[in-house]
């Protein structure tokens, strides 16, 4: 089953696609589509949608997976982030893919065992999750994230090999449940 | 020519079509895109964006035009509209329409004649400057205002046979120049 999670927003959309095979998950892309800061609304828009489109066609996944993103405290950021999610799901759901949504809080309980971690804390475990040489930017970091919350079917329900591996990410495993 | 107008909204969205040739509007029709309160948000999403693709492939436009929208004094009102409003401007440029935008008060001012219009007003003028013989719904009557607005080239650049009839709704006519 092939996974995509995006991270959204109108500068910069991280995408990330795994692939999980019963418990084992694997790498197979990530990477950002930039509408950038100039052009009008529309224009960067059509280039999210159209990037995340071509994205979707390449790695054909089977599911998606996206970031819930909050209210700021400047409501112009809010309705311009509100708009590039919104052209975002259309772009997955255009091609059919079933579409989950998790908070930021949820995804870093997933992967870091926390919900306040650092942004550093997440690019260091997804890039040791997925067996990564290096670590990923952070919008890549965090669409991969995503992903991988979903392929452990959201919060608090994470397969057995990847539980193994948190011991020193602020996690007790007790009685084979999991507690931060 | 034939233009699109949109009246964004995560509940319901609004259109109009109508036809230009040279200064004169032929009203094509109208309608509305129901996402509805139930379902999640991707899936309110996938019917505003697959509703809006029926509209365009069954009208063919040449071109759209969508109302801004503003900053609500709820926050999470604002991200929902915000994301309503993505998701129908993806719908257009996934469609390779030119999309233009405009301000409920640069609509309102090309329809009425003033931004502050009330609702009734801009159905009304709606109405008679595309020959209905019957109001449209206010979500429908903004959609059409919006085509309208884009139709006369955005404010201040109205028509002669339109301005005519506008001499009742709050207008003076005076050595060819429109003053509200």
């Amino acid at each position: 089953m092939i996974l995509l999670g995006i991270d959204p927003g109108l500068r910069v959309t991280g995408f990330g696609v795994i692939e999980k095979e019963g418990a084992r998950l694997r790498y197979l892309a990530s990477g950002c589509v930039k509408p950038g800061a100039d052009g009008s609304l529309p224009e960067r828009i059509a280039t999210l949608f159209s990037g995340l489109s071509q994205v979707i066609a390449t790695y054909k996944p089977d599911a998606a997976a996206i970031e819930k993103v909050f209210v700021n405290v400047n409501p112009q950021a809010t309705l311009l982030l509100g708009q590039a999610r919104g052209a975002a799901i259309a772009a997955l759901t255009a091609a059919s893919l079933p579409v989950a949504e998790y908070t930021a809080l949820q995804i870093k309980q997933a992967v870091v065992g926390q919900g306040k971690a650092a942004k550093e804390q997440v690019q260091h475990m997804v890039a040791r999750l997925l067996n990564l040489s290096a670590a990923p930017t952070a919008d890549a970091a965090d669409a991969l994230a995503c992903a991988i919350c979903h392929a452990h079917g959201g919060l608090g329900s994470l397969g057995e090999m990847t539980r193994e591996s948190w011991g020193g990410a602020g996690f007790r495993v007790r009685g084979g449940r999991m507690q931060s």
